[in-house]
């Protein structure tokens, strides 16, 4: 053991000789990097080491795959599955933040592409293309200020815009990579077509920093939309939200940016733990959407709007709309602030599927039917982004006194009613916040054996000795 | 060698039993199997295989796998690179044709996708989504009639639309594959969004048949246009052309479906040799752009887009635009038939190269500068989709006497002079025509070491016994 220390203290002479000695973090200055923001992971290491640039990592990933150290990627540390922190007691390991690599090296106007480190916070990547007119689509609203970009690639991580651009995955062009054994890839490409052998990038998009550490990619920007008009619709009930959105693409074609369902739960507890929110009807609705629309084309989007709601019929049974930022942002209030308010609430069992869009309504009525036959009493806050298919649905106790105790106790069985139904409707478990420790075990369950062995062989071709991020996705 | 003939009769018979006798084409009936379409590479196999269902692929493949015998994928055999045939005295194999599995499974016209099979000649995608008001945007004009979607997700087609709704990759959210040892890997996915693990569906896409068999797919459909404008447009130069696609997007947003920069050259070998074709302005010019807009609001698109055209400046030169798809297809007409103009005028050396948006102009003024200095004499045929910064750039020579053994003799120093553009502005010799056997080797000139290695260890990694369209990309 003394061997190891001494070891291990070496190891990290020699990366603070890469990085710096400010670019090694140690004993209690690193704990916050070994919990995730939540709290709900906590994990530890050697050390968390902040290296500047690429040949940095590099050189730090050789010393580790050298000495068989572990280590695990972070970016802005805002995983929701604890795939950004280390494993409590597992192999020796360290964090590597990416923080400091947060250069934008270019904007190209003309080839509409932004070239970005990895450490770039996700807040600070849609200035620079809106000064040259373009816009970064990816929208995470509530963790933008936080969240950084390497990581969004390695979760392929979605928002409310996906509906529109996609996922992050289809916003890249090219990807810069250091590969488990310190060797850089440089496939920092800004080509829209190119097959000249296998795209590798994609293997790295969603692996959560398990084949391989991204320090840098290239960016898809679009034309900044001109014009924006947002409608809060209330709807009879989920199905009628599904073919709602069917109807309004239709009409309204790409113009439609997002389209977010929310259940009356969610508002009553908007309306309770956050200031300053109120109905936006002045009858009570089970069901509202918010839609966004955004044109480049100075186009009269409310009008249109206004048309295709109207002539959907009585399945909509109240809606108001308005191109005015302010009067918008109010209802977009009730939505961003839904998270906060189930916090401020207590603690749930959190889920974050996903189901055929045609299918979401299926699956609201099937889970809640189960869930409130076997658990009365429960509380079911459903929301989310619905264009996608993509609902956060979370179950806790209403009475207060009886919340901690179901949780511990009916959590597995609570997930396994809620992903049979998922399983049923040909969705996934692991939607948007991606699989990290959380879902590790969860996914053998429900992809089928041959996937799982795919997998892992792609896992050990790109990382034979298991030294990236171990103990996440695989 | 008797042997081996008594195993692969047996073989054949043994397949025969899967697919039925009419299944099994071998002798004279299967050679225009193994040539390509062009007559460029001509191949031999023990047979054509027509299997009609994954369950026969399935056991086609297995047979194939215990007999050590390799298959070549085969949809509509339209590769341009020799993709989708055998090599010519190479390991003994067959060509698996998946033609016969041509069903539409499923249209969702509320989840905007489509269920399809490998054999789906892609010109028989477009009605099914249009009668139920939707839209599937692969737009192959000169070979959708042939190709087939499985060969069209295998080589990641491109075509005319991409500028808006990307390569084929972007338009998959599912697949279903057999792999190298038969196994069949259901990941026949609807999702939006699905992050449980790795997306092992897009090592198959643009793999061109060398991990697994593409047996079906299911493609994202959009919101079927309701107004189309269309222009011709004069520029000063590719210069010209570059910034103006940049000012129409941030103008005209999403609503450019396609931008298509074509040359003088072009122009006058298709008047030459394409009945019923005429200069589209009273003056020629160098260089013209076909741009087309699609908008599924009914907003006034010609008045946006000639807005759009006159606050550019002088260097449009002239243009015209129309809402009348008869006009519209009278332009169209000269793009469409820029090939077969060529075929019709003689051989030359073909190239399908990419560079960022913002340098096609860099690339057609250095490779032309560099070709005329080292060639007096020759013919540039430049054109294609602009808006993806992908140029076919094609080279003979002007004298027809001259030009069998111009080819002949400097066939490989032209590629050098072109690629070496490519490469000095960061392009790709394979935009979207693929790798094949035509450029199996060159790419190893112009990907790094690192890359090749990791390409490698991915096909070793799916199909260890390298028995999958054996002598194409890797």
């Amino acid at each position: 053991m003394i061997f190891a220390v001494i070891t291990d203290s070496k190891l990290l002479t020699a990366i603070a000789a890469v990085t710096g000695g400010d670019g090694v973090l140690t004993g209690a200055a690193a704990t916050a990097h070994y919990r995730d923001w939540r709290g709900r992971y906590q994990g530890d290491a050697l050390a968390v080491v902040f290296p500047s640039d690429t040949q940095q990592v590099s050189a730090v990933v050789q010393l580790c795959a050298a000495n068989n150290i572990s280590i695990v990627p972070q970016g802005g540390n805002t995983s929701l599955c604890g795939g950004s922190v280390p494993l409590a007691g597992g192999t020796p390991q360290i964090v590597l933040n990416l923080s400091r690599m947060n250069r934008i090296r270019n904007v190209d106007a003309v080839n509409y592409t932004m070239t970005v480190e990895a450490g770039c916070i996700l807040a600070s990547l849609y200035a620079a293309p809106e000064q040259a007119d373009r816009l970064f689509p990816l929208g995470l609203t509530a963790i933008a200020p936080h969240c950084e970009i390497g990581g969004n690639l390695s979760t392929n991580a979605g928002g409310i815009n996906v509906l529109r651009y996609g996922t992050a995955r289809n916003l890249v062009l090219g990807l810069e990579v250091v590969l488990p054994d310190g060797r850089i890839w440089d496939g920092l490409r800004r080509l829209r077509k190119d097959n000249s052998g296998y795209d590798l990038k994609q293997l790295f998009i969603g692996a959560e920093g398990t084949l391989g550490i991204i320090t840098a990619a290239v960016v898809k920007l679009f034309p900044l939309p001109k014009a924006v008009a947002t409608a809060c619709i209330a709807v009879r009930d989920p199905a009628a939200a599904v073919a709602l959105l069917s109807h309004l693409r239709a009409i309204c074609g790409d113009t439609i940016n997002a389209f977010e369902l929310i259940s009356r739960s969610c508002l009553d507890l908007v309306f309770k733990h956050i200031g300053d929110t109120q109905e936006p009807f002045a009858v009570q609705h089970e069901w509202i959407v918010i839609t966004q629309l955004a044109n480049v084309l100075p186009a009269p989007l409310d009008a249109a709007l206004r048309e295709a709601l109207v002539s959907f019929g009585a399945d909509v049974t109240d809606f108001a709309l308005t191109t005015d930022k302010i009067e918008a942002e109010r209802w977009w209030k009730l939505r961003k602030n839904i998270a906060e308010a189930q916090k401020a609430e207590g603690i749930s069992i959190k889920h974050d599927i996903s189901v055929p869009v045609s299918r979401v309504a299926e699956f609201l009525n099937q889970a809640s039917t189960e869930l409130r036959d076997t658990y009365p009493g429960i509380r079911i806050v459903a929301f989310g982004h619905m264009g996608d298919g993509n609902i956060h649905y979370n179950i806790s106790m209403l009475d207060a006194a009886l919340n901690q105790a179901f949780i511990q106790q009916r959590e597995h069985e609570v997930n396994r009613i809620v992903y049979e139904v998922v399983r049923e409707l040909e969705g996934s478990i692991a939607a948007e916040h991606g699989v990290g420790q959380m879902k590790r075990e969860e996914i053998t369950h429900y992809k089928s054996e041959l996937e799982m062995e795919l997998m892992r062989s792609v896992k050990r071709t790109f990382d034979p000795h298991g030294l990236m991020n171990p103990g996440k996705v695989i």
